[in-house]
C-alpha cells in the first residue's frame, strides 16, 4: 500500500486545512497515513523564529487568517476563527505521540481540531482534551496523567529530533519515499506522489 | 473585463513559476494581468527579514530549490537551477517600471526571467538585460541610462510604497477586486476570485 507520513504540529494554523481532510483523501485514494505528532518549538528556537513564522509580522499574520478561511471555503471545511494564538500544544501532542502508538492518532487528531476550529474549546486547555478523550471512549483523567510522565515526554522528545533529523522546518510536513512537502498546500502534490512512487 | 494586479520581485524564485504561466493562463481565461513591478528588500529591511524567507535558513532553502523544481516539472514550466542567490533585482526593477508604464513588462519580464531560469544567464547583470531588451527590439544602452534617472528611481520607490500601503510582504502577490493573494501557489486561486466577482 501507498504510504504517506504526516508530521504535525498541534499549535499550527495551517495544519487544520490538512487534518480536516487527510483521512477522507486517504481513504478515497487508498494511501496509507502514517500520523507523526511532533513538538515545533524547539525547531523554531533552533532556528532564531521562536514566534514562530507569523506572529512577529502583523501584514503576514492578518493574511494568514484571511487565507485559512478563503481555503477553507473553498476545500469545504467549516471554519471558525479560533479566539487565541499562539496555543501551548504540549499536552496535546504528548497524548498524540501515545495515541499514535496505540491506533488512535487519526481520529483524536481530528477531534482535538474540530472543537478548535469550530467549537471555540480550544487546544492545550483540559476541556478540549477531556472533551476529545471523552469522544474516544478513553479515560482522560488517567491519560492526562500519563501524559505527565517521562515516558511520555521522552516519546514527543523523541519525535521531534526525527522531524528534526528529517530537515522538517514547519507543519503540515508530509515525507513520501525520502520527498519532503511542506504546507497543507502540497497535501495534492504529496499523495500524488505517493501515487507515483 | 476581469482584472488582476500581479505585484512582483524580481529576485525572488517563486515568482518564476507565475511569471512562466501567468500570461497564458490569463489569456485562455479572458482575465487582464495589470503587472506591478516593485523592490520586496526594503519591506523585507523593515520587518526584520534582511535575508528574505530562505538564506538564514539552510533547511528551508535546500526544500525551496527541490519544491520549486518539482512544481516547475508538475506544472510544465522548464527550469534549471540558476548559479547565483540571491541576485540584485534592482536595474531589472526599474526597467520594469518603465515597461509597465509603456505597456511592455509582460514580454520583458517572461524573457529576463526565461534567460535566468533556462539559461543562466542571472537576472542583476547587464548581460540579462541587455540581451532581453535586444529581443524587444529596444535600444538596450539607452534604457540601462534611464533606469539610472531620478524619474526611473522614484517611480520604482513608489511602486514599493503602494505595495507596502497593499500590506505586500512577499512576491509573487495578486490582488483582486481588493483581496490579496500570496505565492505562486495561490495563483489559480486568485484566477478563480477573478471570475467570481
Amino acid at each position: 500500500m501507498k504510504k504517506l507520513q504526516f508530521w504535525l504540529e498541534y499549535g499550527s494554523t495551517y495544519s487544520y486545512l490538512s487534518v480536516a481532510r487527510i483521512g477522507r483523501l486517504a481513504d478515497a485514494r487508498n494511501i496509507e497515513i502514517d500520523w507523526q505528532p511532533f513538538y515545533l518549538l524547539p525547531i523554531f528556537t533552533k532556528l532564531g523564529m521562536d514566534y514562530g513564522p507569523f506572529l512577529p509580522y502583523p501584514n503576514k499574520m492578518e493574511y494568514m487568517w484571511r487565507d485559512i478561511e478563503r481555503r477553507a471555503q473553498r476545500l469545504g471545511v467549516p471554519y471558525q476563527r479560533p479566539s487565541a494564538y499562539p496555543i501551548n500544544s504540549l499536552p496535546t501532542a504528548r497524548i498524540a505521540c501515545i495515541a499514535a502508538a496505540e491506533g488512535w492518532c487519526r481520529a483524536f487528531t481530528e477531534e482535538v481540531f474540530r472543537l478548535h476550529w469550530t467549537q471555540g474549546r480550544l487546544i492545550g486547555t483540559d476541556e478540549n482534551l477531556g472533551a476529545a478523550l471523552d469522544t474516544l471512549g478513553k479515560d482522560a483523567a488517567a491519560m492526562l496523567a500519563r501524559a505527565q510522565t517521562p515516558e511520555a515526554k521522552d516519546a514527543l522528545r523523541q519525535q521531534t529530533e526525527r522531524a528534526e533529523a528529517l530537515k522538517i522546518f514547519g507543519s503540515p510536513s508530509f515525507i513520501v519515499d525520502g520527498e519532503l512537502f511542506w504546507g497543507d498546500d502540497r497535501l495534492e502534490e504529496a499523495m500524488d506522489w505517493a501515487e507515483r512512487v
